[in-house]
């Protein structure tokens, strides 16, 4: 059943390993940074990533961008390759919801281009990644030639990137190109969202026309719109009889869980969160009660959460996946409301005022407790059931297993379909250690995704989650996994087609080849793979992968076309009616 | 060494060759075109691209576009499946290259963003497909909600599509939908460029307000400036000593060869091709030079061209790539210069007159033929070469033996790098069997290309030219062949890397994993893997290749890291200058 293939054609492996060696130092050589002699366009955009905690940069390069390649092999920043632009957008992204910031730095329109789409999620998900174009020269631009790479003008992908970034700049003067470098890296910091910059090919090693000194905003919330909020949101939560919070995103994008789990924990508020919010806080929390998602979730979780005379929701954004395709029964009038982009309590509107400031102006709160006897059961997510060895495996048994074997170092990255609303009754034990692209859903995700997070810790091991079609789409970038050395978990849950879809509207459109999964180690040289049909195969299998350390595992897992998760099931009925 | 994979894995087969049956009858349904009722939105765009020839669809499916799908399956279209967006896209290019009108339908965003770059690569290639794209429903935007897929807000996806196609239009008002589909297509067939359709799931079946007839419009040079530019031309060519005609790959799109061909045989003058163009005219003809690329190109063919009195370029761009990175060393005093966008003599322009008015009005010309003694000796492209069996594959003893090995019913395929590069001397037999982006030069073109040239034309059979690092950008598209039953060759150029930058810049980032190509086969269930090193192994795969009728072949040729073309080295050397 397991094949583990020869290792002897890991040729480039000593490559692989020299590129993945240990971090060097975060000090730049004056070189690449043109410390002493004057800053360089390129060099200054190099420091001042070092300087937001970037160590790692994902991409493929091009002759547009091999300037700025040359000068990041002189950098401490070490250059991960990726097979395909696309996964190196979806590393960097994964990557950034890890360390704080991602990069991805790729060559002019067949680099850039490629990027739209992780870069749009990336974008929809509020996970800061940089975008780096190399472009043609200024000076080859003259007479506007017919340069390769280029589509209508040389113009067409910086307004590609306007739509679908926070901020950009074109590096092309070195009077202007510094204090862009500074405003498009703030935007992407506080908002949470990609920014764009492409550097014609001359203009990388462009000098500063005088020293520039990096500009240093501090924004601050109105003094007296703050202490307005914080005391209406105070004397709300003093009043009610059964407070409880909703835990999203932006507490973790925003490094605020410290902050909310002391002002819970204080306060004996209970705790949900949501899908995309998934293990924000610590699901072993005692004050954790599960995922909320109106309808489409748990009904105790629902329950508790829709009878609650004060919802407290802390950086949540009003998805139609979050809502349960708007099932959320949610009074806005007994909610509190707070995000970076809006703060409300019941109908009363606050601007000025910063998600940080508000959630630690909670945290520091000194309120009446409420009484422990008031807080719920602690509910039961996932009944313990049994199953035999010669049971087929289904959606069912293989979540029980999987959460079986969840610890401390694991992350689950799980794709869209069932993959990721199988995921919901997962328990994680560490925090934001769930990652997935619950609210832009884009199939092919995960698999580079996992790449992204090992290399920002390498220590974490990621359990991949990922359906057969989402799994055709980006399943090479195994080929990164292998060249660095990593060893994610993937498991294939394998029911032939696109099974959200077929519940939504059947077709043989739904239909796909069906690939000997768990042969992949076959093709790229190193790797384990199993095939599983049976749930005694699974128990092996899922054991056999976790001893191996050197290498991915790959668990080809059949299931029937029509096995579907209970919350999928919810989900797709909800909305097929949309169709 | 040749390994067949078990084909009891086929198991979806069946299902592949339902989707993959005899074509239905070129007539519709009402249900799908509402003849006899009324037009809905949705089927009279499918009537339209019926009536432009257009028998298949790539796409993938998703909850947006769903309802379109739908009406596609009741329509005589056929909807090929692919395992990514940007593959449909490549996919839909090569089979608007060789069927005139290409057609990719996917969902909106995850989708559509997905395939930014291959449109951007038919934008800039002249090729015209047309890009449907699923949108959420006009109903559902109202209090503009945080549905899955949206980015940033419900205009995005056409705004970036703006960018990327000649033009695009919101199909969401039955009053203007008609006539905004008739003016997208017109604009797809005019200039040879993609054009955006986005239809509101809601809107698909949303019917006319009154009966639309189809806008024909009918375009027409200015007669005399016609009459101007002709006569001019017909008095320079026949005062001419050596004429010779450049003919590029708008004599393709606008299906030119046989006017040009008629001019070039009644007046006994030779032709050349460019890069882009090459195969426009069979390279078995009598008259054919060879390619003509400047500094880059074969010296024979480069001194004849620029010793010419009299260039006739047809239908040509003056791109980087075909002018040898601006080697071509043509007066433009001596030039005659014709596209679909310019139309100059010399140093006289010419406005209002179209490109095949023009082309076709010279076919009419009855001028003194040239004398056949004036014409140059064949220029020998190829000069036989022997090589021993036991020696290793080298780039030149691969393309001696393509070029032995190609016939009337192959299309040579050829991603970028030395698989272009080193094609430029391959002899094509028919026309228009070379397939490539030579211009845009996007890695991974090339194998959803074939799969595209295969669905257009079922007696062509591709001879796939791709490099290892081309190859794992979207070798995952061979499942689709295996889907369709289709039989490709594929030939990887495995150098171990991105060779063509390690000529500009070398560095670790140029380095990719060394997979064991040959192996495929095992993944997707079925094809035929070779791994070649030798001559004679060459000689052997190529034979057993091209006997297996019954599904693909792949031949994992190792290659050294700088073993390259001729032409790529003198390439190279040009652009490293750039760097």
């Amino acid at each position: 059943m397991a094949r583990k293939t020869a290792t002897t054609k890991r040729t480039d492996k000593p490559k692989a390993k020299r590129s993945t060696g240990a971090r060097r130092k975060m000090t730049a050589r004056p070189d690449s940074q043109g410390n002493g002699s004057a800053q360089t366009i390129g060099g200054y955009l190099i420091q001042r990533l070092q300087e937001h905690g970037v160590q790692d940069v994902f991409g493929i390069p091009g002759d547009f961008v091999l300037q700025f390649y040359g000068m990041l092999e002189e950098s401490p920043i070490r250059v991960v390759g990726a097979t395909r632009e696309d996964c190196a957008g979806y590393a960097a992204d994964a990557y950034a919801r890890v360390n704080g910031l991602g990069v991805v730095c790729v060559t002019y329109c067949v680099g850039g281009l490629s990027l739209c789409n992780s870069i749009a999620g990336a974008f929809a998900e509020k996970s800061p990644v940089v975008v780096i174009s190399g472009a043609p020269g200024i000076d080859e631009r003259r007479n506007d030639p017919l340069l390769h790479h280029r589509v209508r003008d040389f113009n067409t992908q910086r307004e590609v990137f306007e739509k679908i970034t926070i901020a950009s700049a074109s590096l092309d003067d070195p009077l202007t190109a510094f204090r862009e470098i500074d405003r498009c890296l703030e935007a992407a910091v506080r908002y949470k969202r990609p920014v764009y910059f492409e550097i014609p090919r001359d203009r990388v090693r462009a000098k500063a026309l005088f020293p520039h000194v990096p500009a240093k905003v501090k924004l601050q919330s109105n003094k007296d719109a703050l202490q307005a909020v914080l005391d209406e949101a105070r004397e709300r939560i003093q009043n009610a009889e059964r407070p409880v919070i909703i835990a999203g995103i932006e507490i973790h994008r925003f490094g605020l869980r410290r902050e909310v789990l002391k002002f819970a924990e204080a306060h004996n508020i209970p705790m949900a969160s949501t899908l995309l919010g998934k293990s924000v806080v610590s699901e072993k929390h005692p004050l954790y009660l599960g995922v909320y998602e109106g309808a489409m979730g748990h009904e105790a979780v629902t329950k508790y959460v829709e009878s609650s005379d004060c919802v407290i929701l802390l950086g949540t954004f009003m998805t139609d996946i979050n809502l349960g395709i708007y099932t959320a029964r949610l009074d806005p009038g007994k909610a509190i409301y707070a995000t970076s982009e809006k703060l409300r309590i019941g109908h009363h509107h606050f601007h000025d005022v910063l998600l940080e400031d508000f959630v630690k102006g909670l945290a520091k709160s000194k309120l009446k407790a409420h009484p422990k006897d008031k807080l719920p059961e602690k509910i039961v997510i996932r009944p313990k059931r049994s199953h035999d060895a010669e049971d087929p495996v289904t959606i069912a048994s293989l979540f029980d297993h999987i959460n079986d074997f969840l610890d401390e170092e694991m992350v689950v990255v799980a794709d869209v379909g069932d993959s990721l609303f199988g995921s919901v009754d997962l328990q994680i034990h560490g925090h934001t250690e769930f990652i997935s692209p619950a609210y832009y859903t884009s199939m092919g995700f995960a698999i580079p995704a996992a790449v992204g997070v090992q290399v920002a810790n390498r220590k974490l091991r990621p359990i991949v989650l990922v359906g057969d079609g989402a799994f055709q789409m980006t399943c090479m970038e195994l080929s990164t996994a292998v060249r660095q050395a990593f060893n994610p978990i993937v498991i294939v849950l394998n029911n032939k087609g696109y099974t959200t879809e077929r519940f939504l509207q059947e077709g043989p459109f739904n239909d796909i080849l069906d690939w000997n999964y768990h042969r992949m180690p076959d093709l790229l040289g190193d790797g384990w793979g199993f095939e599983v049909r049976s749930v005694g195969e699974l128990k092996q299998s899922m054991q056999a992968a976790l001893a191996n350390q050197d290498a991915f595992s790959i668990l080809n897992v059949h299931l029937e076309k029509d096995d579907i998760s209970p919350a999928l099931s919810r989900l797709a009925s909800r909305m097929s009616k949309q169709i």
